[in-house]
């Protein structure tokens, strides 16, 4: 497990946010503090666009306190040189949020943010930070008796309102893998209208104890907003009938029968559509594939996720090294944990 | 247990039929026999087109023996009326499909086939037929000594191939649900050319004990290729994206949280484009529904199926009988089973 004190190597940057103080009339008090370990994720897993996820064992930690006043955020490890270190930080304005349902704000907040999770690469560090930030908040709140702590529910709700990921979120809360579905009203319609608040449910899958899961994380970053833009509005009914099939079997897949990994995580809804926006990914995941490996893009791209009952073997990763990929063994891992105290 | 001869009603009649004999150099014995139980099915489960099934315990019987001569066929019970008696009786041809398999054809055929499972009603009948015919000739062929009995992916595959609806002959021979799915190759892509033989595949679901099934079935019948004909060829990739979802939940429903039994059988791909060929179905599925029931269009309908963890409110059922529709609870089926031996 990461250590925050002894790894940090980030700079320090102190200034006053008037965000977090809002409409609030309930102010935390100082000293008081929460620290939360956040897996990353993986989505999709070829055939459940935005519905399908994983948690993987590459975490993210945050050590947040309540100060006097002004936002600190020290950052180190991933997106040290990008993100900012004022309440506009991704963990910060989470951590509002979470207050927020509350109608509670903080006085001042220190982030300690120590980062495992490569940014902007498929592996769910926007929706880790959201999760890692509301966790946060519902220490603080716990902590300084405010509440109870947010429930799963919750916490995948709120992550997902707010990042907009439900697949990445809520495998973040719940860990292991997870199936999500959004609805908007008793029966479960999606937004009907725009004034329908859309409610993001999960279930977590009890995944199958031989199931081992190998990323290949590439260099270069991809867009998730620019990638999305390549599918198109209207699709085959039968790669819609192929999705469906394999999405279900993917459940079957991970739960009880791994062997059937690969024909689960076939896909015909986004894979290919993304395709020219990173050929080494596409053509990782058809090499994989063609060696009998259950490849997909994770997320949209451009890290790539096997799913197998095995590590993979050497002249397979030396295949992905070819194409500029770092393969890694990772755990499939449980979900965020966050604990609460004073400093 | 149906009996069938004490319940046999339909006539008899007797005729020769070359196709039974074929370029097949083995000829089975005269006086072996089988008998097949077969249940009724369900496909779709609203989102799971043309890939999720559950097995209905409404039987059709069959008893087959050899005879020296001729197909005869003795008909009771549904479709009475309505099917051949001559070696074009689907059952008959999948006697014939499958004795081919092993290069093997009968001298002749006596059927007495004792249906319960409606016909034309999205209950499965055609698809349970065939599992029964292509059970009857693995009997005939084990009693015959010929070869091993079929087993059961070798049954889903022939009567998939044989019939064309793999959701409910998987079914039928798996029994519980099933997700079905296709491959042409190695890797799982379907229909590349039509030199391909297409493989059907199948999973069978532990469906968890508290569900129960409930079907509607209207006096009126339904043409599944005329219904088929009114889906179109593209769908919305938003709704392609909410079939995934649920389809994926649906799994999750069936075997572990029957609570999400009303969410995880929600459609977007068929039973609404397919809405105008059976109102009163389309009517009965959306008022079950807004009655907190998970109520989807068996099939291609008319029939509608209802899972839950009870059985249905009479008041609901009223709502039902009012639109023409008769209740019946029904068990969650095993598998088709067949026994052998000489008359």
């Amino acid at each position: 497990m990461l250590s925050a004190s002894a790894e940090s190597t980030g700079a320090t940057t102190a200034m006053t946010d008037d965000a977090l103080v809002g409409d609030a009339k309930v102010i935390l008090p100082e000293g008081i503090s929460a620290r939360v370990r956040v897996p990353a994720s993986s989505a999709n897993l070829g055939p459940g666009f935005d519905c399908l996820g994983i948690a993987l064992g590459i975490y993210d930690e945050l050590i947040v306190e309540t100060t006097s006043a002004g936002v600190e955020v020290e950052v180190s490890g991933e997106g040290t040189d990008d993100v900012p270190r004022d309440g506009s930080h991704l963990v910060a304005r989470a951590i509002a949020r979470g207050l927020a349902v509350a109608g509670v704000t903080a006085p001042g907040l220190k982030l300690r943010c120590v980062n495992a999770i490569p940014h902007s690469r498929g592996l769910g560090s926007s929706a880790a930070a959201a999760v890692s930030g509301l966790a946060a908040a519902s220490g603080l709140l716990v902590e300084a008796g405010i509440r109870d702590a947010f429930d799963d529910a919750e916490l995948v709700q709120l992550s997902s309102e707010f990042e907009g990921h439900p697949d990445n979120a809520a495998a973040s809360v719940l860990g292991s893998a997870v199936v999500t579905w959004m609805e908007s009203d008793g029966v479960g319609g999606v937004g009907a209208t725009d004034a329908v608040r859309v409610r993001y449910l999960a279930r977590r899958l009890a995944v199958h104890p031989d199931i081992t899961a190998t990323v290949f994380v590439p260099s270069t970053e991809s867009s998730t907003s620019y990638t999305r833009g390549l599918l198109p509005d209207a699709v085959p009914r039968r790669d819609a009938v192929f999705n469906v099939s394999r999405a279900a079997l993917a459940v079957v897949a991970l739960t009880d029968d791994p062997a059937a990994l690969c024909a689960a995580t076939e896909d015909r809804l986004h894979q290919d559509y993304r395709a020219e926006a990173m050929p080494p990914t596409a053509e990782l995941v058809a090499a994989l594939r063609k060696r009998g490996h259950a490849a997909t893009v994770s997320g949209a791209g451009p890290t790539v996720l096997v799913l197998g009952v095995g590590p993979v073997p050497a002249e397979d990763r030396d295949v992905a090294i070819g194409l500029g990929f770092v393969p890694s063994s990772v755990a499939i891992a449980g979900g965020v944990e966050v604990t609460h105290g004073r400093s």
